[in-house]
């Protein structure tokens, strides 16, 4: 396998480390447009094993469709695997292709909400864009596998999982991501620092959240709907959780049997009143303004005025959990309410990988499908989202210990 | 008189159609640093009044004082009225000092936080850059009216007011400004669109709030301090006002015998949370980071996201209050409370002058001032505020019905 890895950020460069501990690759690629920040990358992880030479760092612009496939091309890429923001997941996408690579993401094409009704009735959907041409991948026999980090990504495995060894009938496939991170200034004062993609997070927030229902098929609400106090593991506890627009919704029911499948993001009041103050300013915009002369998104300036989700780790403490809260009918009859759950702690992944934790969770689902791929335990042609393959072999792969797996357990909380 | 106006936004705007109604001038040159909208001022007044060939449109650089010194001469201004964001004070009142020609303003010279004690303790406070040159201007005999506006401005004139006709000791000269007004997009939706310089408005609510007491001097308190629910007339109705950082508090007790000295604004609660917000993600911050490539500044692209001010006139219904609150002993030896206010109503301000009412209201009051001056009713040498002048022709002035006035009239409220 001959990995090109697009996009170093804290996701990318986090999947890179994992993934310098496996030997199921020959070749992996570190491409971002920032050259120095690949080869900052591919410095890191070739310092952690004597030897290691799998690593090389490239220069690419994700913009650019034809960029994406010279580069797959010039390295005899087997996979491209898209680790960047959203917004240039076709062009990765097409580039992949049209350079005869399998293809991986972790976030699906973008939505645009229905011009007249964007808080009832859907418009282009997540993924749309890229499952308008399943036809074209399944007809070359080729695989993109789309929604592979944690949520898209383990959440869609867990539904899988839940279908076929704990629920006969499922009535809902819940999403509920929550955590308990707080960051520190040098002074030691508390600050706000997301811990992921601002860029990513205005979009899935301030987007009319969706959700799929069997006699309805998918609709939005309103941003912030439904707010539910989930309780989560491990310590966490209590957190408000709130409908988002996320992929879960539109990649579950095409493979999985349920009546209901939402998400729900335990923003927090904070963050919640943050992104309306966005809203209301007309900070959450894409489309470039013009400021002293200058033409610059105003999205793209709250994002580069944070701090870069990939440097807080060695100020931030807490646990983040990502998880599906599943009700319905177990498989011996009775009613079942089960939360399967993947919860990682800031100071291990600190400790073993120098990454935060909530980009290590992204980050390590990509690299276990990347070795079943590898392996040939998981294979398939078309665009297909996690939950098209069977978890098991997944779900041991993570949860077993090192040098085995990945030493990543996640667990089942029967409520 | 001959004037040369720096600084055609709302408020530049409004002042010369306010001006183009008096005759104690010559020459009004409208600069600004984009010509365009300079011209736009021009043709907008000439087109007032049949034969006006007295306002001429100039570009200029309002950051280099050489500049604007160049501009003065080459137009032989005996005034240099500086109408822009308050970061350029200092660059306008050189120029005007090096071109011979004498100044007003209507916001001073920037503060600068203490670095150990913000909130407690005053750093470089509002104007003390202009005051550290006060024996210059007046070694020259050249005046430099500072604080100009409505607040402050008129504030001040009503505190010398209140000082020489109404109190005999006066507890608290404290300035209170609010308003009723509500702007709506095209579809009548209400939107968050600031009537007044979002730059500026930032600025001065999240400096430490600096309040005068007379056995402290001046002090700084966090922002947002002492909230109060002040009660504005002429229907405004209840407000909630808190402390912030205004030049009242530097000007009027250095005129004005008085034992404390403050300035709150009518924010209400959801400005407040916006503001905290940018405060929270560092979009308050003024130097330039870097965006995909590109310089800019955070708060400048919070300014630009926003509605111009200047533009929202027409969307815009209600009444904006400004005033002082006075209390202490009246020249009879009661106790009194006293609110001295002008009300502007956008409807009228809209229909007389296309011009909405806190940036006419703002404007208002320099024009009467240059009047003042050019008539020789108000005289004088050095960096003085409005206080260093008789308020009683200025308020005649201001009340005095069209032609003879301005035919404002400003109120007293007994309380």
């Amino acid at each position: 396998m001959r990995v090109l890895m697009i996009g170093s950020g804290g996701v990318g460069d986090a999947a890179a480390r994992i993934a310098s501990e496996r030997d199921f690759f020959e070749r992996w690629v570190v491409a971002d447009y920032d050259v120095t920040r690949a080869e900052r990358t591919v410095s890191a992880v070739t310092a952690r094993r004597p030897g290691e030479t799998r690593f090389v760092a490239s220069q690419v612009d994700a913009s650019s469709a034809e960029a994406v496939e010279a580069l797959a091309r010039e390295h005899g890429a087997t996979h491209v695997f898209n680790a960047v923001d959203p917004k240039f997941t076709m062009s990765i996408f097409h580039g992949a292709k049209a350079s005869g690579a399998d293809y991986l993401d972790m976030a699906m094409s973008l939505s645009q909400r229905h011009p007249e009704q964007p808080y009832a009735v859907t418009g282009v959907k997540l993924g749309d864009e890229q499952f308008a041409v399943a036809g074209e991948w399944e007809a070359d026999g080729r695989l993109a596998l789309v929604g592979i980090g944690v949520e898209p990504g383990l959440s869609d495995v867990f539904a899988r999982y839940a279908a076929d060894h704990l629920f006969s009938e499922i009535d809902e496939l819940g999403t509920r991501d929550g955590a308990n991170l707080v960051v520190h200034d040098e002074l030691g004062n508390e600050i706000f620092a997301p811990s992921f993609s601002m860029w990513t997070t205005i979009e899935e927030c301030l987007n009319p959240p969706v959700v799929w229902e069997k006699d309805r098929g998918w609709f939005t609400t309103a941003p912030f709907s439904e707010p539910e106090v989930f309780d989560f593991p491990e310590g966490i506890g209590p957190v408000e959780c709130v409908n988002v627009e996320h992929e879960e919704v539109l990649l579950m029911p095409r493979w999985v049997d349920a009546k209901r499948v939402t998400f729900k993001y335990g923003l927090g009041d904070e963050f919640i009143g943050i992104l309306k103050v966005l809203r209301t300013l007309g900070l959450d915009r894409t489309e470039p303004i013009t400021v002293k002369g200058v033409r610059v998104s105003p999205r793209d300036v709250v994002a580069a005025a944070l701090p870069d989700p990939a440097t807080i780790g060695p100020r931030m403490t807490g646990k983040t959990c990502a998880g599906l809260f599943v009700t319905g009918t177990g498989k011996d009859g009775r009613p079942r309410r089960t939360y399967l759950y993947h919860v990682v702690d800031n100071a291990r992944t600190m400790a073993d990988y120098d990454a935060q934790c909530v980009v290590w969770q992204t980050a390590v689902n990509p690299v276990v499908a990347l070795e079943l791929l590898a392996q040939g335990t998981w294979k398939g042609a078309g665009v297909l989202g996690p939950e098209a393959f069977d978890a098991v072999p997944f779900l041991d792969l993570l949860a077993a210990p090192k040098p085995e797996g990945y030493g990543s357990p996640w667990g089942i909380d029967e409520r």
